[in-house]
């Protein structure tokens, strides 16, 4: 084993991410010793079951002393709260990072707790399962999957250096980004998917033509690919919702327009406009898998997983 | 191998499905000979090459000619054309089935030109993957899949339950339905998902501040679940829109409305109204799994096949 990066880390939240990250720092030897920290007894209790880490603490501040990397694993909306609660117990010179799906509201509640000694570097892996909570975690979820940090001005190179290394040995690729750029790439590649996702199921939930047994048998004819992103932590969601509400409103706005326009198509019967529409989608699909972040196997491979004798 | 089923059988049109059921009838040995139809040389030539069948006409009449069971796999749209070409010479008490995703329009294009002396029952298999063309075709497509019939007044009950067999043989679950109900049904399980992963992906395509790389990059983070439905082949597609547009857009108009809705949610910071959107959608998924139509692996097992030797 090499030489941990970190001597002590604190994971402040135990959920999907922060269970992945206690997996990801055992199995490359990322710490001398890792402190999980939650505010629900019950899931503190459920880690120290599955020996998620070293030390187990209630409260967050004692989680974070004399931690030299403290990752706040939280919904956004509670980072503010997690940061002016461990603020007076941060060792001078930690780093303090987080993993939120939206960067700049992350940046307005947590920045003004802490104390200028030590280095706030927010972060985000681009990487999740529709499953949650502490045994929703595994070692590989973020193996060759992108991590975007979006560093402050004047955070120091040396401890971004640190924390880029951190990640690359968690198994993912790191990139840096403007906290407000994040914020608009990933309400499209993200949070539009997954308020859509959320929203057709909610239509199907609510037709009276159509019962639910039916939606569920015939599912495997498209609707079932929703229902996953449609499963994901409704308090994580909501928080996103809330916390990147601009740029998701200004997705919303470009998506409803062009599904005006495709709806139109269909109205008036223009083939060769939905021709048009239904042909340039394909080539981003080879894209994405191409650049190796989704597999080239039909369905998901799921009919090959279904029939694991006929692989 | 049991006594097949049909002593001569027909795929008219050999994409996904009809090789599926190329593979899937040489499976189960439910036909004594097939023989394969499609007007592209090209594609007759490959299927030839695969070994899908036993002959090989680009005349869809000659085709037909002794056929106990002709099965039109082509988009909806061409179905009417086809009809036509082969009524002349579909020999009498000979079974007439479809695969197509839409059931009014099939019917109204094609009955009128079908011969009283042969069996017409419509018929939809709701199983499918991304991908199309004769090499797309795999044996196990139907395995644990419903298909829809959807016989008209008159039917034979004995040709009825002789398909009903060959669809279960196929492995295949069989349900009927009345043609405008299957109609509805499909437009919200599967044509709007399918519109909506277009739209979507459109919209992804067109954005000026998020540049292409950036939405292949990041897009295991929702984007991608969207993006295999939208790789599927424009031509069936288009063909669904312009086939069942009365239904679809129905499904559209409800679909934006509640979408209008979660907007204003959003808008608002509505976080209740959000959380409850986004909690009751959760039941929906596990009902799909119970019901066997999905897997229950997290990501659809994308990581697991990812890292076969993590299996």
């Amino acid at each position: 084993m090499p030489e941990p990066l970190f001597d002590k880390v604190a994971l402040i939240g135990i959920g999907l991410i922060g269970s992945s990250l206690a997996h990801a720092i055992r199995r490359a030897g990322l710490a001398g010793s890792v402190t999980v920290s939650t505010r629900s007894g019950e899931t503190l209790e459920r880690a120290r079951v599955l020996g998620l880490g070293d030390r187990y603490e209630s409260d967050a501040s004692e989680a974070v002393r004399d931690a030299d990397l403290v990752i706040v694993s939280v919904p956004v909306g509670a980072s503010g709260a997690v940061a002016s609660a461990i603020a007076p117990a941060l060792k001078p010179g930690a780093i303090v990072t987080d993993v939120g799906s939206t960067k700049a509201s992350v940046i307005a509640q947590m920045q003004p707790h802490l104390p200028e000694s030590v280095q706030f570097i927010p972060g985000h892996p681009i990487a999740g399962t529709e499953n949650s909570g502490p045994d929703a975690g595994f070692a590989e979820l973020f193996d060759g999957r992108w991590c975007i940090l979006t560093p402050l001005e004047g955070t120091d190179p040396a401890a971004l250096s640190r924390l880029t290394a951190f990640w690359e040995r968690c198994g993912a690729m790191v990139d840096t980004m403007d906290p407000g750029h994040h914020d608009m790439v990933l309400a499209i590649v993200s949070h539009l998917p997954h308020i859509i996702a959320y929203n057709i199921v909610g239509t199907a939930d609510d037709l009276e033509a159509v019962t639910k047994s039916e939606v569920i048998k015939y599912s495997a004819s498209g609707f079932r690919d929703f229902t996953r992103l449609a499963a994901s932590d409704p308090t994580m969601w909501r928080d996103v919702c809330l916390h990147n509400s601009e740029a998701i409103l200004e997705m919303l706005a470009r998506f409803s327009e062009d599904l005006s326009a495709l709806q139109r198509a269909i109205r008036w019967g223009d083939g060769d406009k939905l021709f048009d529409m239904f042909t340039r989608t394909r080539a981003i699909r080879r894209s994405i898998i191409e650049a190796g972040q989704d597999i080239d196997v039909p369905d998901f491979g799921r009919h090959a997983l279904a029939h694991p004798e006929k692989q």
